[in-house]
């Protein structure tokens, strides 16, 4: 059986949820509210300590981190594969997979600024509530993300400058990447593009939309709308019982 | 034929040293100096264009990132193995090689502040060559190290209380994890210690030498002093034609 704790369509939990619908398993779906802040409920550090989503339960065995989750899935039920066989193409799949680990950076400092989400649940505390809210984040980052967007007066333009040079960064080697091949990581789809495709749709969003347009990223944007086009990731980026429109 | 390009002592090339050695592999050893700034050399660049350490070749193939290189070695050179077979250890494994990567933030804001290697190297530039060096590294967050350490002003007391509050929230996790077993993913050693150990070294010796104590983590101090007495590993922290003693 397995169990996967997620918050719909945010982007690590896209990843994991991809992945999923990729490889056709069923699974039950919980959701969990950031909005809320269900991560930080008790019962769910249990699950996982860091309070972060997603979190797969796997009869019984718990996987922790979207990237590791998704590396798991492809080892366990390896039928249908998204990992290459050869091993110095499966190391450009983790290179990439890492590169995805960066992209959140960027994505959160933008997202959690804007009006919706958990950035808007944080910002309508105060006082205590507020304090005993940034008491309960295990992880130190998340900790000053949320501080700084709360009563550390948001992010600076300088933060949003870098933010926007690491995202900028990040679809240029995308774009020499895609020289080599249809893929990240060459010859075939695999969690190279599984692992960034939620990034890169909110980097053309929202987060440097003037950088992936067709004339400065031709390859990032074909390579996009045909990722965006798969039925699993179709699946995964719509509204549905799995998700909640709140981010 | 396998070539390495490290830089010695440093933490991501001992990760990677280690485990040529674990192996009992050979290969060329190519010195590339921090403090000489040969990662930031065109030749280097098109190696690895991130101009960082280390870089596998291997029979011609490029390999990047210490933790890729890691696991691709275990894949590629199977016979002493260094990943458990069990998928769900496995994931242990790769939530400690992600927390490897993590713990480089605050081993190089103490290490690069500190009165040798690159940090005093960079800081007795000043002018069109320290300009021009910073210009020539790829990637922003080293820029920024570079740019803070030399004209910046160095780094904070508040950076570097974060620093060893993440370093000191590694040991805590390195603590827990010990209870479990003698090895940091369990039962058996493998790419979570190795990756782990040069980190783990360096915040006992210098980051947060009062929180790797035998009295506050006791586990960890066993630990590390159990891994540090591995014969690969005495090798890779030694002095020897591979190194040289800058760092």
């Amino acid at each position: 059986m397995l169990e996967l704790y997620h918050a719909g369509l945010t982007a690590c939990s896209k990843k994991s949820r991809i992945v999923l619908k990729e490889k056709g398993l069923d699974y039950v779906s919980h959701y969990v509210s950031l909005s809320d802040f269900e991560h930080h409920d008790p019962d769910y550090l249990k699950l996982n300590p860091n309070g972060l989503v997603p979190t797969l339960v796997h009869d019984g065995a718990v996987i922790i981190e979207s990237t590791v989750i998704n590396e798991y899935l492809d080892e366990v039920f390896p039928e249908v594969s998204l990992r290459p066989a050869d091993p110095v193409a499966r190391a450009k799949v983790r290179v990439w997979a890492k590169l995805a680990d960066e992209a959140l950076g960027p994505n959160m400092i933008v997202t959690f600024s804007n009006a919706g989400g958990i950035g808007k649940s944080a910002r309508s505390l105060e006082g205590d509530d507020l304090e005993a809210l940034i008491e309960r984040i295990p992880l130190m980052e998340r900790r000053a993300v949320i501080t700084k967007i709360t009563k550390g007066g948001g992010f600076s333009e300088a933060e949003f400058a870098a933010a926007r040079e690491k995202a900028g960064f990040i679809v240029d080697k995308a774009e020499a990447a895609l020289t080599d091949g249809p893929y990240l990581a060459g010859d075939s789809y695999s969690l190279a593009d599984i692992n960034m495709v939620p990034f890169m749709h909110r980097y053309r969003q929202r987060v440097v939309p003037d950088k992936v347009t067709p004339e400065k990223a031709p390859r990032v944007c074909e390579w996009l709308d045909r990722i965006l086009d798969r039925p699993a990731v179709i699946d995964t980026f719509a509204i549905s019982d799995e998700t909640r429109p709140e981010d």
